[in-house]
Parts: C-alpha cells; sequence; structure tokens
C-alpha cells in the first residue's frame, strides 16, 4: 500500500533519496544522482540531508562543526563528571552548552512536557529498555529525558551521520545517558554506534523507537533471538514504515509496530502547518523575493499543496495548481485557484513549486520555457521531483550565488533560480519549528506507551495506526499553548452521540 | 456506526427531528419537540423542513402553494398531451412551467449533464427498473431524466409531502414518467403514492434509489418477495442510512446498498463549500446584519464549522470556536480561531452558531447571559442543537418579526433573535445551490450504474460505500464548469507510485 | 473638481441618474434611458430607486404598500392623539406600528443612540430651527428624534416620493413632530411638503438639512430673505454637493455648507465595507449562485472593487481586475489579482461587475462575447456603467425571471443574466444595514452641532468638510459596538508626536 | 506639520534615532540610548542601522566586511583600468564582483530599468550635473547609473559610515564615475567625501539626490553661492523633508525641494507591502516561531499595522490591535481585530509588536507581565517605541542567544526575547527586496527630471510632493512586472469624467 500518494507530503524527517513505492530500483534511481560517490546511496543522501537540515535551524548558530578535531571519538577515552564511561560522542566537555540548547527547546516544546509532568509519577515505561535511534538534537534530547522519567532505560544512537548536535549529545552523556553519536560518523561507525545501543552487558532492550528503520534491521539480522523478546517497535519516518510494512507482508515480522507517521495530528502538523509557514520562510532566507503579485504554480493540492497555497495567497501571490486526482481539483477550484496543466502558465510564473510526491514532475522542457528569473523549488518527496539532471548539460551554465541558490544560465542569457537542488526546500532553507517536533515527539512516546503496556492479545506481530485516542491525546497535550478550553459532552449529550466522554470522537473514517 | 458526529453535519436534506444515534428514543425525542401536533414526528417534521427548504429556493418565486386547489388530485382524472394516465400531480396544465425550471436547473448543474451526455450511448442503465422516492423538484427531475437518458425506466414518488415543486411534477408527468407527487400530501396520500411506484402492473423494479428509506422500507414489509428480487438501494440520507445500517446488522437487508451519503465529494459539498456560502446568506437574509467587527462564537469546528469560520472571517467577524474533540479543537487554533467554552464569551457574542450534530448545546442557561440582541441560530443537525423549549416559558415574550425570524423578550427587555426556531437556518434561510445538488445527483446516478452493473459477487447484501474511482469520476464531471484542466500521470510516474493511470489515486484512509 | 471618479463609489444614497460631472447634459444623458416617462428624469429616477431600497430592506416585510387607500393625504383631516395637527402622512393610526420599527432601529444604530445619550443635557442644538427633507424611515426617526433630544426643533419632508415608510411618518407624526411625507407622492405633492417644512407660521429655519438639495434649492429660489437668515447647510448626497459647489462657484451660497459625503468615516462605510458585504448578499439573494470557484471581473479597484474582491476572494472566486489608473493597477496586483482588459477574460468570466464611477464600461460588444449564463450587475455609479439600452434590439430577448433578475437571450440560446436593468444592485437587491445608517447619521447631526455653534468667521459662505476631529468622534461614537477599548496618549507621548490628546490625529492628506 | 504620525511607518531607510518631531530634543533623547559611544548620536545611530540594514540583505554573502584592510583609502593611489582617478573607494580591484551584483540589482528593478530604456534617447537630464549622497549599494547603483543614461553627470558620496557596499563602490569607480565611499568611514571622512561630491573642479552642480539632508546641508552652510545655483533638491527621507520643511519655515531654504517620501506609491511599498512580507520574516528569521494559533498584539493600525495584521491573519496568529486614533481602531474592527488596551492583552500574548511612530509604546511595566517566551519587537519608528533602556537593571540578566536576539531573564526565570534591541526588526532581521527599492528609485529620478525640466516659475523656493501623475507613472513603470494591463479611457469616457486620458486619475485627497 502506497503512503507516498500525490500530493501527501514525505515526513520531513525523511530524507532519503530511496524510491519508496518501489525497492527493486532503489540503487538503480539513486546512482543516478549520486555522481562518483563510492557510499552507499542511502547514507549518501543522509548525509545531503543533513547538511540541509541543519543549515538554517534555530540550532545551527552554535558553529559547532568548526570546533571539531580530528581523532575519532570512539579512539578517545571520555567520562563524565560523575566517572559514567559507558557512551561515545565528540567531546563531553560540550556538554554545558549542550544542556542550554536542550533547555530552550524545553520551552518550545509544551506538548512533550506536559506529558512528561503529568506521567512522571506513573512511570508508565518502567522498566521499559529503550534502543533509540534518531537524529540527535536539543528537541530529541527532551524526548529521551522524558522517557527516562517516565521510568524507561534507553541507549541511543543516531539514525543519521550528520544531523548530531554534538553539544547536546555530550550533554545527554554527561547526564548520564549511554549514547552514541557524533557529527560526521563514517559509515562503520554509524554501524558501531547502533550496536553500542543494542548489544551491551545486562542489556535485553524490549522496545525500540526506530527513524528509518536502521535499529531494527540491525537487531533483526544480527541478535533475531533478542529481536523476539522485544515488545513494540515505534516507527515515524515513511521509509521505516515502508520497510516494516514489507517485514509484515514477507511474515518476518515477529513483534507489533506501530506506524505513528500517519496519525493524524503528526500529519496535519508535518504537512499542512508547517509547509504553510516553511514555504514562505524558505522562499524569503534564500532569495528575498517579494511574494506580493507574483504567479505561483503548484504542483500538486495534498495537504503540502494546501499549505503552501494558503500562505502565498495570503501574501497576495497569484496561484495556479496542477493536479492529476479530480477530488483535490475540485477542492482546488472551490479554494479559489486555476487548476491548469503546467505547459499552459510555465512561460508566466514567477514561482514554481512541486508537491506533489512523484518523480520528474518539472523536467527540462518545462524548464527551457520557463522565463528569467523564475524560481524553482520542490516541497514535496526527497529530490526526484525537479529533474536537475536534466539541468546538467554544457549548454548551461551552473552559478552557485549563495548557500542553496544556484543560477542555471541558458546560453540566451536566461537565469532560473534553483532551489537546494532540487531537495526539500522547507529542510534546506528554513527550520522545523520546535513545536512540531513536540507533536511528533508526544507521538512517539505515547505509542511507546501504549505498546509497552498493551495487555496481551491487543497487538499481534502487525503493523498498526496509532489508535484515535492517543492522536486526540497528543493534540490535547498542546492545547495549553494556545489557551485554548475544551469544552466536555454533557452524560446527556454523550448518550445521544453514543460516544464516551473521554473519547475517541470521531470514526476511523473521519477526515478532519 | 456513528454517522452523526461533532463537527460533522447531517446531511442537507436531512431534514428530519428523528435522533440518529439512538433509534429507540426516537418518538420520545420528537414528542419532546412535537407538541400538541398529531401526525407522526418523522411527518411532521418533514412538513416543517419542507416548507424550510422551498422559502428562499431560486424555485420558490413561482409561487405554486397559492394556486392550490382544494380537491384531492387522487381524485382528479388527468391525462398528458399524449394520452398517458399513469400518474397522479396536482395540475397536469402546469407542466409548460415545470419545464422551463427544469431547464434553468439543467444549465446550473453540469456534472449531471456532463454524465448524461457521455453515457446516453452506451445505456448503462439499461433494463434497469428504478423506484425513486426523493424530493421532486427541479434538480431531481433533471436526475430522473438523466437516469431514463441512461436507459432506465423509472416510477417515482416524493419523499417529502411538502416539498414537491407541482410544476416539475406536472413536467415529468408530461414527459410520460410515472409520477405520484404533490405539495400538501395527506400521510395516506403519502405510502399511496408510493406503494403506486413500487406495486404496478409489468412492473418488477430491480433498483430503488430513496432519500430516507421510506420505499425501501414499504417494499421490504409489503412486497418482501419483490423487494428480494432488487439488484440494489441507493441511500443518500442520514436517516436512510442509518435505517440501512441497522437492517444489515439485524440481518435483514438482503441487497446490496449503498451509502452514497458519506462519499468524499458529496460530503464537502454538503458541508464545507455549500456552509461556507449559506451561513453568511442566511444570516444576511433573515436579519440583514453587518459582519464586519462583529463578534461570533460557533460550537463545532467539523467541516460545517470550518466553511461558517472561513466565511465569516472573511468578512471581519472575530470568531470564537468550542470543541469536545482536542484534534479539531488544535486545527481551529492553528486556523487563527480562540477556543473557549461558551460560558466564557457568551455575554459578549453578537451571533451563536450551533454545528456540532448534538442536542442542547445552546441551552437557557447561555441564552440567560446573551447580550440584547444576540442572533441565535442552529446550521448542524435537525432541529436539537438549541433548546428552544425552554424558551417557551411565561416570563418570556415571542415576536414574531418576519417569517423564520423571532425575537424572544426578556422581562428586562432583552431581545434575542433566534432563527428558523432553531432548525437549520441553511434550509430555512437560504437555498441550496443547484450545483451541490448536481454533485450529489451525479453521485446517486453513478452508484445505480455500479450496483446495476457490477458482476455477481462483488457487492453482498450489505452496505458499501462508494468506490473511490466514482468518487473521483464525479468530481472529474464537475470540473469543467471551472474549466479545471487535470494532468495525467507519465507511464513512468504511474509505475512510481504504482498508481493506475485512471485512478483510483488515494489510499481509502486519505483525508482530503 | 470630481468626486466621482473612477473607482470611487457614488454614495449609497445616490440614486440620481443624474450624470455629476457635466451639469450641462442631465436631460440628456437622461432622456436616454428614461423612455417616455414624462416626469423629469430626476424624479423618475428616485422613483426607481426608492422602489428598489426598500425591496429586500428589513422594514419591507411592513407590507404596507398593499394597505395604501387613493385618496390623497392633503384631503385628509388628521389628529394625533393629543390633538396635534400640523403634519402630513398617509395614516395617523399606522403610528403603533412605526413606533415599533423605529425602536429596532435604535437597536440597531449604536452611534446615534450614544450621541443622543451623551448630549442630551448640553442641548447642543437648543433653538436650532432645522428643515429636514431626507428618506423618510426608521433609520432617519431616529436621526429626527435624537436631533430634537439635542433641543432642536424641526420641521420634515421626504426627498423621494417612494421611499417614504408611512407607518414611520404616523409614528413622528404621533410624536407631535411636523412630518409631511407620503410613499407615492406627485411630483406637485413632493414641492408642497418641502414648501410646508419651510414656510409655517412663526418659524423662520436656521439650519437646513438636505439630502439631494431640494430643500436648499425651494428656500433658496422661493424664499431668498429666509435663507439668508440661515446658519448652515448640511448635505449628504453626492448630488446634492454637487449642487452646492456650483453654488459656491457662482458666488450664489450666502451661508456656510458642510459636505458630510466625503469623510472619511462615512466613506469608508459606504463604499469599502458596506460593499464588501452587499456585493455578496446581492448575487446570493438574486441569483443563488455558488460562490466557489467562479471567475469575476471587476470592472475599478476602488474603494467598492476593492471591498467586493476582498468578499469574492474570502468566499473562493478567482478575482481579475479592470482599472485605468496604474496606482489602482498596483495595488490591485499587490493584493493578489491578475490586471487585465476586459476583453481578455470576457469570454471566460462567470460574473462580470462594475465599479468604476464611470459610463459605457460594459458594452453590447462584451456582452456578445460573454459564455451563457454569465451575470452581469453595477455596484458602481447610477446606471450608466453597463449599457443595457444596447440590449434592447430585437435579436434579443429579454426574460424577466423573477424580481431584479433578467435573462437576456441572444439568437443561438445564450443568456445573460442582468441584475437590476444595470441600476445599483446593492441597493436594488440588497438593504444598507442600520449599522451604516448610524454612520452616516451620526456625521449628519455632528455637522449640524458643528454649523450651529461655530464662532462667527469659522466658516464663510462656501462648502466644508467635516473637521477630522469631528469625524474621528463619530468612529468613536460607534466603537462601543465593537467593545474596542482606545488608547489614550499619554502626555510626553502627546507631546512627541505634537499632537493633543483629545486628537485630531493625523494630517488632513492622510490615507487611512 | 507632523510626519511622523501614530500608524504610519517611518520612512524604510530612516535609520536616525533622531526624534523627528521635536528637533531641541535630539542630543538628549539619543544619549539616552548611546550610553558611553563618543561619537556624535547622528552617525552612531547610522553604524546600528548600517549594520542591521546590512545583515541579512540579500548582498550580504559577500562577506566584504572580512576582507578590509586597515588602511585608509584616502591614504592609497588608486585608478581604475581606463586610468581614471577621481574617486576614493576600499579597493578598485573588487569590481568585477560588484558588476555581478549590481546586474543581479538590474534583474529586480524592473521599474527603473523600464525608465532607463524609456527616456534614454531623450535624454531629459541632459546637462543635470547632480550631486547624491545616499547609501551605496547594488540598487542605488542602479539608479545612478540610470541618471547617466539620462543625460546627467553626477558625483556621489554615502549618506552612511557603514553601509557602503564596497564592492559596488569599485565598480562604479571602475565605470567612470566620481563615487566618494566605504563602509567604516570615519566621521571625518563622512564629510570629507561629501565635500568631495560638491566641490570639484570645474563642477557646478545643479541638482541634489540627498537621503537625510547631509549634502544639502554641507553646501548650503559651506558653499552658499554654490548653493543658490542650484535649481532643485529631491530628499527621500523623513529626517531629510524634516529638514527641508524647518529650512522653508525659516525662509533659509532658496532653492525648491521635492519630498519624495509621501508620494503616494512609495508610501504604499515602503509600509504596507513591504511590512506585510518583512514582519514574518524578521520573526521566524530570528526566532523560528511558528505563527499558527499565535496571539499577537500590534500596537498601532496605521499602513505598517495593517500590513502586519494581514500577513499574520493570513498564517493563523489571533491579533489584536491597540490605537489612538477611533478612525483607526475602527478600520481595524471592520478588519476584524479586536481593539484593546495593551494591558487587557498583555498577559496572554505570544507576540508584541509595536507599529505607532511614537514613544514608551512599550514600557517596563508592560514587560514584567509578559508571559515567559513572549516575544517584542518593533516595526515603526526608530529605536523609541520600546523602552529598552527600561531593561537595563540590575535585576534582569541580558543574554545574547543569537545576532539581533536578546532573552532577557527576571529573577524567576521568566524571559522575554527582545529583537534587534528595540530598533527596527524589518531592517535589522529581513532585508529590503529590490522591488521595493526600485518603486523608490524610479520616484527619485523622476522628481529630478520635473524639478530640472520644469518651467521657470513652476516651483518656488518650498517643499513639495511629487506630482500625482508622475506618481502615477512610476506605478506604471512596474506594471509590466505582473503583466497588468492598463484599459484606456475612451474618448467618450474621458469626457464624462471630466479627466484627460494620460491623468492623473485623481483628485489629490483621493485616500487609494
Amino acid at each position: 500500500m502506497s503512503h507516498n500518494i500525490q500530493g501527501t507530503k514525505a515526513n520531513i524527517t525523511d530524507v532519503s533519496d530511496t524510491p519508496v513505492m518501489d525497492p527493486g530500483t532503489v540503487s538503480k534511481e539513486t546512482k543516478a544522482t549520486s555522481g562518483a560517490l563510492k557510499k552507499s546511496s542511502r547514507y549518501r543522501s543522509r548525509s545531503l540531508s543533513a547538511s540541509s537540515t541543519d543549515s538554517f535551524s534555530s540550532a545551527s548558530y552554535t558553529g559547532s562543526s568548526s570546533e571539531e578535531d580530528e581523532s575519532s571519538p570512539r579512539e578517545k577515552s571520555q567520562k563524565n563528571s560523575s566517572g559514567f564511561l559507558d557512551f561515545c560522542v565528540r567531546n563531553i566537555n560540550q556538554h554545558a552548552f549542550g544542556r542550554r540548547e536542550i533547555e530552550i527547546a524545553e520551552h518550545e516544546m509544551p506538548g512533550i512536557m506536559a506529558l512528561r509532568k503529568r506521567a512522571c509519577e506513573d512511570k508508565p515505561l518502567k522498566n521499559a529498555k529503550i534502543v533509540g535511534c534518531t537524529h540527535i538534537n536539543a528537541q530529541t534530547a527532551v524526548l529521551i529525558e522524558t522517557l527516562v522519567e517516565l521510568g524507561a532505560t534507553v541507549r541511543w544512537a543516531a539514525c543519521n551521520i550528520y544531523s548530531t548536535q554534538n553539544e547536546v549529545a555530550a550533554a545527554l552523556a554527561e547526564a548520564g545517558y549511554a549514547v552514541f553519536a557524533w557529527r560526521g560518523e563514517t559509515e562503520e561507525d554509524f554501524w558501531w554506534c547502533i550496536d553500542k545501543c543494542v548489544n551491551a552487558e545486562n542489556w535485553q532492550p524490549n522496545m525500540i523507537l526506530d527513524d528509518g528503520g536502521d535499529a531494527t534491521h540491525l537487531m533483526l539480522k544480527k541478535y533475531p533471538a533478542m529481536f523476539k523478546m522485544v515488545r513494540g517497535i515505534v516507527e515515524e519516518s515513511v521509509t521505516g514504515v515502508h520497510r516494516l510494512y514489507q517485514l509484515s507482508k514477507s511474515a518476518k515480522l515477529s513483534v507489533p509496530a506501530m506506524n505513528v507517521n500517519d496519525s493524524v495530528t503528526k500529519t496535519k502538523f508535518d504537512n499542512l502547518y508547517s509547509c504553510r509557514e516553511s514555504i514562505i520562510d524558505s522562499l524569503k532566507r534564500s532569495t528575498d523575493i517579494m511574494f506580493g503579485g507574483k504567479q505561483v504554480v503548484i504542483c500538486g493540492y495534498g495537504e503540502v499543496g494546501k499549505g503552501c497555497c494558503q500562505a502565498l495567497k495570503g501574501l497576495g501571490c497569484i496561484v495556479y495548481i496542477t493536479e492529476i486526482d479530480p477530488i483535490c481539483a475540485l477542492q482546488a477550484s472551490m479554494d479559489g485557484f486555476r487548476v491548469v496543466k503546467l505547459n499552459e502558465v510555465i512561460r508566466n510564473v514567477d514561482i514554481v513549486i512541486t508537491a506533489t510526491g512523484n518523480k520528474n514532475v518539472v523536467v527540462r522542457e518545462h524548464m527551457d520555457k520557463m522565463k528569467s528569473g523564475c524560481i524553482v523549488c520542490n516541497m514535496g518527496h526527497s529530490n526526484t521531483e525537479i529533474d536537475v539532471n536534466s539541468l546538467r548539460t554544457p549548454d548551461l551554465t551552473w552559478e552557485k550565488v549563495r548557500s542553496q541558490v544556484d543560477h542555471i544560465v541558458w546560453p540566451d542569457g536566461k537565469r532560473i533560480i534553483l532551489l537546494a537542488e532540487g531537495r526539500l526546500v522547507n529542510l534546506s532553507c528554513s527550520s522545523v519549528p520546535s513545536f512540531v517536533v513536540s507533536i511528533t515527539s508526544a507521538t512517539q512516546a505515547l505509542a511507546l506507551i501504549e505498546l509497552f503496556n498493551a495487555p496481551a492479545g491487543r497487538y499481534k506481530s502487525d503493523v498498526y495506526l496509532l489508535p484515535k485516542k492517543m492522536d486526540e491525546y497528543v493534540a490535547s497535550l498542546h492545547l495549553p499553548t494556545f489557551d485554548a478550553h475544551l469544552t466536555e459532552l454533557t452524560d446527556e449529550q454523550a448518550k445521544y452521540m453514543g460516544l464516551n466522554k473521554a473519547g475517541p470522537f470521531k470514526p476511523n473514517y473521519y477526515r478532519y
């Protein structure tokens, strides 16, 4: 089943070039863009996305990259101020700075902090032993420390060789957590770190929190006995979820797994609400363009496209839509946008944005027709939507005018402005607000709690969506940020509606 | 399963007082509001809603009600200009006027007309014998004549004793269709008409198109053998769908039925898009209020609430939301609306709108606190949301200031303005655009085609949702109205996405 | 100097066909549309607009027209319940109903009522003797009674032979005011009524409140000595203001006059805010059209055009603009609208709206190109913008489908939908909210107070705009409706800005 | 007369701390914030604003500051590739890079380039000898080269000691223009540069293009005879305009001057349209905040406030307004914003934005009440609106978390987030789009043309606003960017309206 459909956005933390639909073609597809790089395409893509992700993030002013020394952390012997040794980070001495970053993030992540506060007495994760494998930055540190507050023991590795904030990793080590991660791992380092989390003395993990599926994969292959003892897996990326469904299909999944990628709250925030802001931010930071009066075509009117349209219309753009799905096309019409084929408007528009989840949506033929100064960028999936390779021909000149901005110059002097070389512009030229991460983290934490505490038999060895009631709970954790006050059903009303007063409030097919 | 949840709107053609959730309490619930009326509550509610529906509709300028004579159509002997006798309408001589109404409606219903044009050669309903029981007005006449063009034979009755446009019924009779309907039927007339459609010489119906379930019910009870020969039922109302699910549960449903009430396209148009316009229209026509700067509280942020909010915000209102569901509440927050408990704002707001699908959402205690001049109306479900009965106390004076507008005057002179006595204000004080009806009609026609032509075994004796591909087809029929041009997937793209180029384009759980 | 420019809307109470710019051509211009009517064009146009104005107004449900008897009020002898005789209305016995209408209007006119309350002790109009000549309806009754509360004595006639609400006139007479007005006056009646207000025993008026300039004109011509004793004239219509400027230019104006038509607050409400709502209302009430996805071209991007655009965009229309002024065109672009020539879009649009103040903006050539079903209406000036006469040719058929809605049918069956025969659709198919009238009334009252109390020498015999401070005061009177709380300057801030803490707060050239 | 009123924004290029209203208090006011700095406050403020202006501008990636050597340009002997010597810049060898910057700016400044193209044959500035004193960056280079193309000879200095883009100055010198400017001038350098422009061999300037009034001032004081020969001064800053009005008042202005600061087109772009985008950009770049659902209070509902509101509402913020002017307050209400006193909402809001033009609008008392995490910034005038000094008390801790972002920490741990230390956040944390500069430049060029070519007697020794026709011309130059097509009046229409077909189209008091 496809999770990666026209008009839905890939997970914001999905930065892989791997085409999800057709695993058989992975290497072929990615080789096309990987050029001379020897690393496997999965890690190459990671590195690209990692640098992208960090380039403008609020944490990026720490300038941590410049202070990195050359020696491998694996060769160093470090201990924290309590004498704790079971970790491997770039430099334990950076912990104070990392701690401050974590504290700032705590302020910006009200939902996960509320969960920590509400549940810290119950300790719903008491005796949970979690192997975590995610990006490691201030926001995930807040998640990790929350899981520990709720009773869990954790061991943690990075899911990406470039995305680790070293200071944050140091702060976690200083706090006594078994963290194995640094920015700039080699591929070998990468698997070594995960292995250190899975396989340790006196350690039988019973839960996995994964982002991309690598910890799951390693444990399944290398420690199958250990894997069978696991009570549940929580996975949040498109790619990882896809791998789980593959496992399930081929009957190799011996534990219940929860797909938190498709929960309502997370999806709306990752796509609609987040992109509504990041499209503006990405274009502005990279090009300083004035939006008023600009003609924009957006390919795809799914959640991402809808978010982009709403923002751009609000700032005075004239927006056109392309769509393959008549229902979404009708929605675009009713929302006040002309639905066109790309060729109808390509000569006139000032900005082209892809948000389809598909490949080769904007191709050389289109770019040949664009007017000079046209901006082209991708808000959709991976780096497949714009056929960037078609621009690497001898007749065209590439001028890098600043980070993430290339001018492609035609022989007649026409130049189009390509952002982030066609990768996700919202990750490359903007930043993900902590509030969005808070939603995701709370979803992950609740999924762990649910799987860990579920009575025997509730979940089989399959892939599940987060129960609607938990989805509602994640939402409710974030309402106080907005000083929003829920109404409670009266007994009479609950009976009339046939609802439990505590929810869930909607049938599963409800569309929100 | 509930179809009538907080935040979703009841079908716009559902005008029944019948509470959907709890069939056991029907009579009790409705008696509460029906007062001294002797008619069964179902028909009483129909009559209320019927008069409401018509009061401002585009067809209402015909003034047909005034010209009605007193004699029952059943006592008259009429024939059309071809000598055809198999019908019963108020006055066959009104047919020319009705024909003009139908022609105007054809212009405003592009989707159903496109379907007629595209499919009239294939005759996909050849040999279909349809019993129809719906409102009878110009728009349904377009549907009826489309079904005939597609090959069907039909017999048609009204689903409501007050909603028939007599001229249109006359035009249908003149065109040679077996129509049995007039405005102002008695309850006995009502069942007599349906019976005439079900039971006729040389007539074994094989399809039912129902709105409320009465034709289905009558055939099942009175002609069980005939019922078993039916190939499919298409039902579009909340109430009728509910009755079908009840039949299915109790294993009394011996034929496949299609619930078109919950198809994507229909739902969005009935709720979000239609209400976005009708809330403005209803308030303006009945009160001439100026929207700019007004404070409004909307109870419920489902599709209906979302539509209302969007329109009112666009005209400069300050909108507050009440919600029971934290997910919808979070959406409201992100969309820029304060989420409050009703009591927090009830003293300050200028307009109160209910859109919950629930009962007693606005009660006397709230109304006691409203400021003078506050307008109260219901966009949600039936007439249950505002506790209107609580206003019928000796201390309060009701002043009818015009049709559908009552001033309720408190002893201190405070007056609140109650619209449509708490019934659906969009039906009572506005009109349903033909375009919305076109969506519904096309959905009904396609459901009939699907059930009639489905290979044996595709559908069992159960209630089905319209296949997504047909939903998409309905949408595509309406795109030319907006001069909207769909993009087609390339072979390469379709393969990459794992999609058929003709759709369906989304998984079933997609939220749009 | 022109007051009637591209992009500004004529006063909403200006219902004259008289072209303002070029008084020499009045009769010629209007004859073109007046056809065989023998009445002077000014009164013919009045009658048209009067019936238009009333057709949907909140007061129109009184059905007063049907109960009118045939005898002239001038032949009847009536007295009120106190024995007062100095009035002439249709039927004094209708006073109770009229009083209720006035009471309802009082609730909807917060600004003028606040003024009444604040100033009733000061009696700033003590000794003022006012001749009033305006429309007579519930809202003007509120103004009249306010003036009396502030100390004035008044005598009042109608400025329009068709617009008087007889019940309201009766209520005023019952309250003891010298009112001379009824619906359906002859032209002779019209002047007789005004004369009765100007020339009475023991009556030397010292103020005139005029709407159209007729009272001014009559007194100047017929009672020049009396005219010289007047201390000031307040005029609110485009036409009346134009006549005053003409008088001033030709040195015939011997008293100060105040042009309240161009005050900031009034202009914004008459044009931008009022039209933002009435365009929606007018189109919906007359055609039941669904706005979502419709393509609309609006001719003129002045205040009226801006208001229309904002509303239609908010409901999902795709809006195009035509403009002659590059500044307004640039504004339209920055606000997100394509600026086009009419011919570029005329074949594709669903709705054409004129808002230019100019003539022949939409001509036959355009209408020949429109697609079938296109709606054409005028929000701008008088009835000149659409060349309706060009449609009165033998090849075209007019079908009146309901009040204010004509279908013009081309030989090939194409039909365009013309609203209000090209007259102001907001007056013909919508109603003016009381709140807008409250702004205007308060402006008039303050202008009277200012002129009546101004020290000698402040005003010469010329036409003045309302002082900005008074404009601000009118605004402040209406803020409590919105529960809006003004901030006061500190002494330090006032000094820093060089402002008086009580205002005025802006230089005269400020654009708002 | 005040140019600096509540709700209007100071010129975007006005970066002075100088309070405009009360020249007598300049030093006192500025000393208050200047702390220990020894430089005169005027130049201190310049330096602050200069660094601000550049920090995020599209040109800022050049990193020119780091490559600056220590020796003074005045001590170096440089010549361009043609042997030209009459200039003084940091390093003539940087010219190629500067030329590329200019070429990019040309693409983004369609209006001024169109003017260059249209007028280059006419040479309307033939024989004009212009002393220019403005910021020197790529955009002004486009203006300078346009003036030369139109026939002028120029000598140019910087109006700010920190804002010069050295590469651009080098490119201008390489092109043969007498440029005297570099980043990091001393105060003495500053005046030396201006003097070099004013006083040169064989050079009697006849026009001045000034930004702040320093060139005007120097020439008037030091070369009064030369000053008398000048035909006109064009001034674009609030400060410079204020100084001109002062000169005029005291009868020291012996030449006509044009205030281009208050022309319609420039004002709308500097304020409404530009701020609508820069408020979003400034907040996002500096804080990565998510806007959806945030409560914001904006002090002042002038053009700047209106722009901010529109953008923030569009992204889902809940916006409150404070106002002193009842007319603007009523506009805010009608536009859908609650008008409150700051204290009513200060405890609940997430963002506070000042846009009043006044001083001490947000004071310590307010900041004491804000909740932790509240963001405070200024979009209004200078650095006076937020009383930043009141935060420099021993009980509060300042933490600089990144460039332009300070956390002010209260003893209880509460932290508010202060942007740009209260200076203009749109200049400090965002950038001015080239399109806005294009409007300003075209306005300046046209003002020069008008004054230089005006027949004797048209302008006296006074300060004038740009004629409306020229304002319209500036707008028309920018329409092709939007592919906007103007409609032309027919002869008949022009006559009816009393307008010239070429404009001007509006009376002077028209409000747009």
